[in-house]
């Protein structure tokens, strides 16, 4: 298996900023000390997802884009790959779980991608694509578990590094990241060297955290609480991802529900942007005081596709 | 008095240029066609006034910095001159109608100015504002009726031209923005001297719009009706701002309420950003088929102050 290296996410990055314009880069102010945010939310897609699915899939060899691609994903990581598909000219299909929000499902409809649904709980998604894959002779495009994925998710850092340096600000000292499957964190580590690596999770789905602290793979608890994160529901993590954190001694922490909703109102008050929830839990790490940020810190705002009602209840619930 | 320039809005332009960086252009696709959109929601203070603001404040000589300024605002450009002076760390007095959003008036206290309220019906907050600045020696700093406010509103289309230039693309042969004064309008027409400007106003506040098809400055009607667009409710254009789009045989048109509302959604969904009514009117004009837009436009997003209820409200509203 091929691992994910600082000269490929270079090469990512490259590739992406020839296609993308750099996302924003916001000055925002948190308990009186400025961090840097990037709007990731604001990619075509609404989510970084983008970058790994574009890497991954303007990769492949000619034979392989001919054979059309697979993917697994509750939302952001089908966007990009059918965003990513469509711009190639490849044909995608999509196993999502039967409860991923609307603004998910349609925009992954009007990327002209082939969706299929599975029950998030009785059904695993992975095993579905996996042989549908084979069956089709089709690419499999994991949604972290790849290392051009990895490298991919990697660009933002590489892309803030760059905006922060055209400002004559040094590179950033931490990194505060949302963590799923761990694609997006792994590629910062990889990115961002000089930097502390913090994940951030929601409570009860916090199993990078606990592995991170124990030092080997641990899964998700058994009937773990509802969370708002759909984006972040990932039962297990992968060596691939896990082993990058690990080198880099990268911590966890988890967030609650109403951090979670309390950041979603910060960004829509102060910066004007619609975070989904898993789009905020690393903001709301850094509002509620879980951890403290320097003055060099990097926050990633990941993503922003949430159904409108359910937007609406979290600022009405203030 | 002195009339605003096109060397002027250069001058605005390179200004703003060294303290904020560039709001972000999206791509845009309606109805098949793709446009440009500009994101000044995204401002540090969520709409384009900070442009204006600072333009007048920095040119501001050293004595008149120490009288302080004063400002008459629904919010938005209270936030801006608010921003400019404690940058600048000069004394302001904003005179705001009682009934303003409440994050605008909670945004321009936190940026440390004085506030005055005033009732928006019955008393003038020109009138107020403008004693206020005489009784203190103060500079009045108008939101529109104002040289240095409209070149420094007019940064906003260099930004834009700066950016297509930068993608290869020609520049813009149609600008579609929101007037409540025409200073941002205004500003636009004399950076973007190629271009059809098309302002927009919402539905019995479409002042602008008779004045242009009339050739002479007409008020609002009598009693006109509600809108949800706080930020466009001038009662009176000036000849300073009229005379520009005059000249450049600007036209208008009105949006209804449930034009803007539809555009905030679209907004929300389509873009993950948060805009205010009054920030929406352009997009409205493009999404209602009011205006058709060209292969080459570039509509203003202005502003996304909005409070969470109100916002909440809308979604809801599908």
């Amino acid at each position: 298996v091929r691992k994910p290296t600082v000269k490929g996410v270079d090469n990512a990055a490259k590739s992406i900023a020839s296609i993308l314009p750099p996302t924003p880069l916001f000055d925002v102010e948190i308990n009186g000390v400025t961090v840097f945010a990037k709007a990731e939310s604001l990619q075509p897609i609404g989510a970084f997802k983008i970058r790994g699915a574009w890497h991954r899939l303007s990769s492949l060899s000619k034979e392989e884009r001919e054979s059309g691609v697979v993917a697994f994903s509750s939302g952001n990581h089908a966007q990009g790959v059918a965003w990513a598909a469509k711009r190639l000219g490849i044909a995608a299909t999509i196993v999502m779980p039967d409860d991923a929000p609307i603004a998910k499902i349609q925009g992954t409809q009007a990327l002209g991608a082939e969706i299929l649904f599975c029950d998030r709980m009785t059904e695993s998604r992975e095993v579905i694509a996996a042989a549908l894959a084979a069956e089709r002779g089709a690419t499999l495009v994991p949604s972290f578990d790849d290392a051009w994925v990895v490298e991919g998710q990697g660009s933002v850092g590489i892309e803030a590094l760059d905006q922060l340096a055209a400002r004559g600000l040094p590179s950033p000292d931490m990194v505060v990241v949302c963590c799923g499957g761990g694609g997006l964190s792994a590629g910062l580590a990889l990115a961002c060297p000089a930097a502390r690596i913090i994940i951030v999770e929601p409570e009860g789905w916090d199993d990078m955290t606990r592995s991170l602290a124990e030092g080997v793979i641990m899964p998700v608890i058994d009937n773990p609480p509802h969370t708002a994160c759909d984006a972040l529901q990932t039962k297990r993590v992968a060596p691939l991802t896990f082993d990058i954190l690990k080198a880099r001694s990268a911590t966890g922490v988890a967030v609650s529900e109403a951090d979670v909703e309390a950041a979603m109102r910060f960004a829509f008050t102060q910066l004007q942007l619609v975070l989904e929830p898993g789009g905020a839990v690393a903001l709301a790490a850094l509002l509620s005081g879980k951890v403290v940020p320097t003055e060099r810190t990097l926050v990633i705002l990941s993503g922003g596709n949430i159904d409108a009602a359910q937007f609406a209840a979290v600022l009405t619930r203030t």
